[in-house]
């Protein structure tokens, strides 16, 4: 046998992040406040299961095939009425089903760009979008946010500027308007409004990351951007908080002829056709908005239990903005901290979190934690902001910020 | 309003080809014999149905969840055990289930591949796998194969010269060794073990496309080449001709390190963890040999039917090799026929099919087309052919190749 030689992976590897990777040997008592998990309690077990009997009963052999059947029509015609809450006002052409919204940001990033180009994030934004920009050869370029959202001022100047100096608009700006993952906060309208009107004005699409939108803690719902520009948003939302991530469902709103394009990299015929008629069936016996209600309290308490805690434990140690609505709470620690420093002995306490400076893509902050407070229990919540307090306060001293 | 301005889409898209659009205005009595769908006959829909239920009830909130569960294990249980039969020896880290072999093909070519880089494929070759190269921005160089597959000394050939010149060698090549799409020939098991000396020897990848294996009409089962270099093979296979399209499952054998690269590309987590486990309830509660001999059964008659109708049809006019399994028929024309000069006549006449120009990376032969019989029915396939002869002898006439 001859020896082997080595071989070369792809290049397209290069500058991405492993996320979490320390909490990889992790002890078993572990609270995962790392990932974006709904809450077990928030599946309906029984009802899935006899929709899924139900849907392949009566759907027959239509359930098996690559396309077809009554169930993707049936999600798109229920997609298409739900947006309307948004002032979303879609018509089939404009609505792709996807595998979930990790398949809808890959098909944005590949679809829209050449390698090389340029796109523009928030900072921070959702490292998981980061990780499929880069795979597409794709240069992050990010803009600051504060309590309102992405500071829309600061993307109208470099507008400004890259028009002034002839250089490349980007292709698309990616941005998660409602309950911002990591950052929980809000776009405000107003800052909606112009953004949109710069995405017509300067030629670029506006990636709308509606991810969280249905676990609204608030009794107020704000128009998507994609209402403000239909012609230059690309809006994508997910099953996975609402109904499981285990269906990799999501979607995409846009132009008819970027669905088009886009549909040419879906090469392998729909989305799950069986998972399609399983979803539409569950989603005609529920009553969606009871059950985004009844979710989102669930959640709305689990963070209220893990504010009060980090209140007691942290003080001023501390500053967040309280998310009106998704799974996150990102917090701030004052600047001459690195959580890094005590994530180590946070996991070892039992604990896990993901650090703020995974969640930019370019100069990361480092005096930030994201934490999820979806997926685990009051009592977990609480005792997590405990063991991370314990871990903290052993590196860093109270007496050192008096 | 401000007017809107031309967005250009990405160049990736550049050289795609649109196949079987000429169908796309078709008559609804049209027999497509165009696409690769398993027959309706071999769903087992009531089974699946009480599969889903219970897989749904006995896994309960694990199977709602991105990972986790005990669906993923058995699945890579049940394909370890299975790979067996084909001199397949893999353990746990070495496959990598998929959404489809369609996901393992767009994986396999990025991630072990930079854009510009060059892969060898087979003449003919699947278009499907052309897309998803095109799209990863990779050219493809041909390689003929007889009615033995592959001719790899062709291929050896090739590295010789490649290795003189100082070109590179490609990162991979793509073959379909059993029952071929679409040429419907098998490869021999000589050329298998020299295809997979050469690749250890030249240190590139084989990407082993093996979706039709389990459709044999034979009794023989020949070893993958995977089993001669499983340092310097990457094994696909899928559910979708066996189990059904729609489930979109496929998945990949390799050596662990690049099951881990490609893991990276799969940034959204598991394939639908709830999939997963309705799938592995469905293959625990089957025969499963029993199912694929029954299945290749229906195949096999509908293969005989079609084959007996060309004979009457068309007798020395057109040449093919006999497929021993999978779904499709190479039809090879005399050197001066061109199908797409009765392809829209034979649609107007309700038959589609996939010309064979498109199955090709470049230089494409023009005399053949692609008849898939596993959709259709016997009488379908018959009629269907009469249907192509009318078509063929109006352009035509007989006397010509007198």
């Amino acid at each position: 046998m001859k020896e082997l030689q080595t071989f070369e992976m792809s290049k397209r590897f290069e500058g991405i992040k492993l996320i979490s990777a320390a909490a990889a040997n992790s002890p078993q008592d572990l609270i995962p406040l790392s990932f974006g998990f709904p809450a077990k309690e928030a599946y309906d077990i029984s009802l899935m299961a006899k929709c899924s009997r139900k849907a392949i009963e009566e759907g027959g052999y239509k359930c098996f095939e690559y396309v077809g059947g009554t169930g993707p029509s049936r999600i798109v015609q229920w997609l298409k009425k739900r947006g309307e809450i948004r002032g979303i006002d879609a018509a089939e052409e404009n609505i792709l089903v996807t595998t979930g919204s990790g398949q809808a940001m890959d098909f944005v990033a590949r679809g829209l760009t050449n390698e090389g180009d340029e796109v523009w994030v928030e900072a921070p934004t959702f490292f998981g979008a980061l990780r499929y920009f880069t795979l597409a050869g794709l240069k992050c370029r990010q803009f600051e946010i504060d309590e309102d959202g992405l500071k829309v001022d600061l993307v109208e100047e470099a507008l400004i500027e890259a028009k002034k100096n002839g250089s490349k608009i980007p292709k698309f700006m990616y941005i998660m308007p409602n309950f911002h993952n990591p950052g929980g906060v809000t776009l405000s309208v107003e800052r909606r409004m112009k953004l949109a009107e710069l995405a017509i004005t300067y030629n670029f699409f506006i990636f709308e990351d509606d991810a969280y939108t249905e676990l609204n803690f608030t009794e107020k719902i704000l128009p998507a951007v994609y209402q403000f520009a239909p012609e230059r948003v690309i809006y994508m939302s997910t099953f996975s908080k609402t109904i499981a991530p285990a269906i990799r469902m999501g979607w995409i709103v846009a132009p008819a002829e970027i669905i088009m394009q886009l549909r040419m990299l879906k090469a392998d015929g729909s989305t799950s056709v069986m998972m399609q008629e399983i979803v539409a069936t569950y989603l005609e016996t529920i009553d969606f908005d009871d059950h985004v209600a009844k979710i989102s309290s669930i959640y709305k308490s689990r963070l209220d239990v893990m504010l009060r805690a980090i209140d007691d434990y942290f003080g001023d140690e501390v500053s967040y903005t309280v998310p009106e609505g998704g799974f996150f709470l990102w917090l701030t620690f004052k600047s001459e901290v690195d959580p890094a420093i005590f994530e180590r002995n946070a996991i070892e306490k039992g604990v896990s979190f993901i650090l703020g400076e995974d969640c930019y893509a370019e100069n990361s902050e480092k005096n930030h934690i994201r934490l999820c407070f979806s997926y685990c229990d009051e009592e977990m919540c609480k005792e997590a902001i405990k063991r991370i307090a314990e871990a903290y306060y052993e590196k860093y001293p109270m007496k050192k910020f008096v």
